[in-house]
């Protein structure tokens, strides 16, 4: 099926073609229509196979994110056009014997991709079609809501993979489902089922597959009709800005910190490892 | 019924009349009484009809709060003479078409009414008579502990009127409620009914009616019978210090930025239509 | 039963003698073992009746951790040889008629301790075998996971003593089970019993007995096993940060403020009547 049918099949229930625009004809990676009706925009990530993170479709999501608040976006829903995966997460070919200066800006995308849509003044829902291991937990942690189909796995796995977390990372996680919690899952690399999520907080509903995942984030967003933009966006802001903050005060040490680990002999060997037993289990 | 007939009904159970004495004859807005047996104060709030805080009801809130300091005060209610009102928040008129600089007044005593009440040494409960929007839900968050008569409603409904909350007001629902059940509720503007305000926290106990919320208050206060009042308020203003410190430090430029928004066009329209419907549903 | 024996019957099950190594011969108040197979180390207080927390125990633990941190430690478990008491807090008689100096030494060394327990790199569990009142409620509170033997008791007595709690104390309670719990639990120097600690979050797992305490405390150790040192490491040092960072800068200040309220003659006469009545019920 191609990858533009997915996208209208999610929006055929209540979007007719003509309501909706493709917001950025020239995008590689996202499929990104807007509901005329009620200013909702979907930002469909569709980099097969698995909507991993690279430079491409981070840079997509940033530009998409920055072309939103300038418009008159009244809320966003971020999903897959997948039906088994939200997103894989960052690309660790990228973490893999890099040079520093290459992984250095890797990061630094992902990080600002991380605050603008952290930071984002609209409403946002993520709704996770599948499993969001790693980075997609951090796309997902970003929104104000999130619907994961059920049988979905989450979490973040970076200290089974030796991969030392950066602050704004652990954060979010604190942030979401609490200090302790966040403490525990990330310490153990913790990869959570949908019903483990939602009882953690990680995730606010489960949905039975890809359409109901899309219809609960749009009741999320449905509620916000009422509500005067400015007013919400400044008290999302106040809620969020500790966070915001500390990257401004301490991203680019703890982006030096990052680079000067993942560089290191042992964690580089923990990481070949984890990727080599990784493509034997899907061999298999 | 008068309004002593009123307050001396919640204290005839437990306190004869000349256990009691009138700690401020002069107020207008208020009843205080304190049980000489145990020093606890009742402080019971009197504007008709529904305990809007004017600048009358705020002054005499943040004298009495200096008195009590200053008195050997073991406690404090903090409660209505109303049945069906606790307190309905902020006068509205204040902030339609207003002067800046009496608008700015106007916040800055209720934001030192807060950091009073939130700081102070003495332990206080909330006996919410009835509904407590808005400012009346502030009020009750700055107290230690907050019982609510049931079938009365709470939350805090600013942008749904197009206002902006001041930091202090985001930041004490975030203490109160973690930082997840804060955004939803704020950046909705959403009203919870008893049931929903135990579950999450935002309140501690449901009463069956004003008497037994006032009991309840009491039964809170007792347990402090045994407890070192200086070690006691030096715990809770370490706990409550990073809240104050913000005041302090962030509390005239959130000012400044509060009016600002406020005097907005768009601000005051949604203002106007807000308080339009609010009248036209009350003829109904 | 002699304090070896007790020792080695919490290891029999899966530790040969062989295996096991005393780590510091020359100890008086602990034991302390390390489970060559998998890094494990046992740190068993043995300082009858009760292990108050004396400036010997106090710094035998300090100087254990340090020992720990230098090897190759994979996990330590923090527990008792104690059937009934895991710790039963602060020597009480180091408050009582003080000198300053001295005072202030003791409260800075316990200072340390706690921060250093908190801050370590390697993964920690409490295996509480009893109760664990104030400092030995502080101690669990340190570590990563708490498994408590039932019908024990738990909590911070301190504002009933009439002694004013440290800012780190405070804030390793907030961390542990939220503002709004701590600030109720704290200013009320509740004692909690196994399940209502339990339901806060101030203990994680129940045990039956103290075999089957260190039992679940190795289980929580095992799943550490295929997670590399390193990125963990770094993980837990940003969740902990801010209190460790805290210390820091109010530390010293702190410490000033807690002796010079400790010297007032209101909280001197109400340390010794705790103590008075203490003395005289245990004589029952």
């Amino acid at each position: 099926m191609s990858t533009y049918k997915y996208a209208t099949l999610f929006l055929a229930r209540n979007i007719s073609v003509n309501q909706t625009r493709t917001f950025f004809s020239n995008l590689k990676c996202l499929d990104v229509t807007i509901n005329r009706e009620n200013g909702v925009a979907y930002v469909l990530m569709k980099h097969p196979p698995v909507n991993t993170l690279n430079m491409q479709l981070i840079s997509e999501l940033s530009l998409t994110l920055s072309n939103l608040e300038k418009s008159k976006c009244q809320g966003m829903i971020l999903s897959s056009i997948f039906d088994k995966v939200f997103c894989s997460g960052l690309d660790l070919n990228e973490l893999l014997k890099p040079k520093p200066e290459r992984v250095k800006g890797y990061f630094s995308t992902f990080q600002e991709l991380v605050i603008q849509l952290y930071g984002s003044s609209f409403p946002t829902v993520a709704a996770m079609t599948g499993h969001s291991p790693a980075g997609g937990c951090v796309l997902g942690m970003c929104c104000e809501y999130r619907v994961m189909k059920k049988n979905s796995q989450i979490g973040i796995p970076g200290s089974r993979m030796g991969i030392a977390l950066p602050r704004y990372i652990v954060n979010l996680m604190s942030s979401t489902i609490g200090l302790r919690n966040a403490e525990l899952m990330l310490t153990k690399g913790k990869i959570l089922n949908t019903d483990e999520a939602l009882k953690v907080g990680l995730i606010d509903e489960i949905a039975n597959d890809r359409t109901d995942a899309i219809r609960k984030a749009e009741d999320f967003l449905k509620e916000y009709e009422m509500i005067a933009p400015l007013a919400r966006g400044i008290t999302k802001r106040i809620i969020r800005r500790s966070i915001i903050e500390d990257v401004k005060m301490n991203g680019a040490a703890d982006l030096e910190n990052f680079v000067s680990v993942i560089m290191l002999p042992e964690v580089q060997e923990k990481l070949d490892m984890y990727m080599y037993n990784l493509k034997n289990r899907k061999r298999d």
